[in-house]
């Protein structure tokens, strides 16, 4: 439940660049008492003239909350978890924004903290960055990965239920270290081989008349290259070798497309595209089945693999809530 | 001039496709004299249903026209040209909107060709495909390369003002060969990369939470993946050893990208990221300047190569016209 009874869910939001701003302002805009902080200042005035409370320290942002989000740069995150832990009560529930998860949820793992931290990773953005690019509607209809873990299931429902509510995301639940796996196809190898197009554009002797003739095949497969460099190289690094090993299936397709056009083999040519045709058919639209699926209170196990198993399927979640004794999600699952 | 002396303009398409038939769609609009005419029964009707004109036999279509526009399959470009040329007038003019140039260029110099046919692209697509899908407004604003030969530039000129003034596009003039190794860099090599990575995604274990999880990345560094195969394997296969040189260009530069991600070169990543970023930088607007440059009847050398110079700099025609024994352009040039 997003409001304890009679008073306000307290939030904060620390590290409000793009991400952790455009949380932030939604929180602000739903009507929750919502605190942000972020180290630069000027970030802080930006946000105290939209009207939204900023704190001068990250401690007075968090204390007394409910929940926090922690945003701002990959390699911050595991210092800053730390510092918000010990800031908090321990019936605080933390979750974080950052593009890579197994790293984090390894390090919440050791602290300590997997009763109270969900990682979490909310799949959206622009090729614009900090407070200025956020956008309070950014997470509407848009996935957003939490990494259930088995005694942490309480806040992992409870956040379920916020960020449907509050933000209209689809929750799809998943495993930390699955979670790199896919989003290194998904997210990471694409910002690769957008950087290696506009790269080599760049350096080409032809790259004025290149320019001028580049219509939507080329904008399209280079606009996240416009991605400010620094945080395009942390995404990539926190993810180092799930990001080499998706490259390494993308370049053996390519290396076939390449075969296929070199031996000028029409008929695997055609074949090769037609495969890779067949993927954008499916994300054009495919269509769901729902599913209500409850569990007891300790039967953790069962309820995390089943969770895994939803995020899985290319699966997501629209909401939970308490029954009897336990819980009750509502899922949606690609037909089959 | 697009008006003949108290006539209208009577114009043939031949091939009515996407792009033959947004050519057609255009013509007809404007309120020219226009004919279309394509091998498919189905596509007639089609377009007949939409009031436009069309013949029932390709010779019956282009007898008695002042320009013909050829589209159509690539592979078909060579015949149906010839077949064209057969059928028209020697003051007919003839262009293509192939997607390749330098072949079907040799082939019209081989057949003496060159004084009314003029090798043409223009740089607009969906990655949908056929007359359903044409719209009379796809050029608008666009690049449309134009190839002109030291003996066709009356019949080039005659081309930039029909094209500039109906088509409201951007004639880039540039030698075939050229033309073939931008648009290797510019529109080729990003439709097998595009293949690529949506042929690894479907091939994937982890597809299915891939395509729950492809946010804005994948699905525009997808998107042309999506077009229909035969049109991408042909469109590859006429230009193979252009688009293989330029593929080796953006595998280098995505090897360097890799070996600082291998190597965890926080630097020589960002630094390559922010390379890339440039050419994005340069697409999203660059300031032009105007230059009107006019040539005698009988300086064809240094016309041609300065219409070629304006293509490589990245920069277009917006019109010509005839003055005192010879010609003016209005160009426009990315300033330096």
């Amino acid at each position: 439940m997003v409001l304890r009874a009679g008073t306000r869910l307290r939030a904060a939001v620390v590290g409000t660049g793009l991400i952790g701003g455009s949380v932030l302002l939604r929180l602000h805009a739903v009507g929750l008492d919502v605190t942000g902080w972020d180290p630069d200042e000027q970030t802080r005035g930006q946000a105290r003239l939209a009207g939204v409370p900023m704190a001068e320290r990250l401690t007075e942002a968090v204390a007394g909350r409910d929940v926090v989000f922690l945003g701002g740069p990959l390699p911050t995150l595991p210092a800053t978890l730390v510092e918000v832990a010990a800031a908090t009560a321990e019936d605080c529930l933390i979750t974080d924004v950052g593009s890579t998860k197994a790293e984090l949820a390894a390090f919440a793992a050791d602290r300590g903290l997997t009763n109270r931290f969900v990682p979490g990773h909310p799949m959206a953005g622009t090729d614009r960055a900090g407070l200025a690019a956020a956008l309070p509607d950014l997470f509407s209809g848009a996935a957003w990965v939490l990494c259930p873990a088995p005694d942490g299931l309480a806040a992992f429902r409870r956040l379920v239920t916020l960020i449907t509510d509050v933000f209209a995301a689809r929750v799809v639940p998943m495993a930390a270290d699955r979670h790199d796996a896919v989003v290194a196809l998904a997210s990471h190898v694409p910002h690769v081989l957008a950087g290696a197009l506009a790269g080599a554009a760049h350096r080409s002797p032809l790259r004025d008349a290149v320019l001028t003739l580049a219509a939507g095949s080329f904008r399209d497969g280079t606009r996240v290259a416009g991605t400010p460099p620094h945080r395009t190289g942390n995404m990539l690094r926190g993810n180092r070798d799930q990001v080499l090993a998706a490259l390494d299936q993308v370049t053996a397709f390519l290396d076939e497309l390449a075969g296929a056009l070199r031996s000028d083999d029409a008929d695997a040519l055609t074949a090769r595209c037609a495969e890779a045709g067949a993927a954008r058919a499916e994300l054009a639209g495919r269509p769901y089945d729902q599913q209500v699926r409850s569990f007891p209170a300790d039967a953790e196990p069962a309820e995390v693999a089943w969770l895994h198993g939803v995020g899985a399927a290319g699966g997501h979640l629209s909401g939970c809530g308490a029954v009897a004794g336990g819980v009750s999600y509502l899922a949606h699952l690609p037909r089959v």
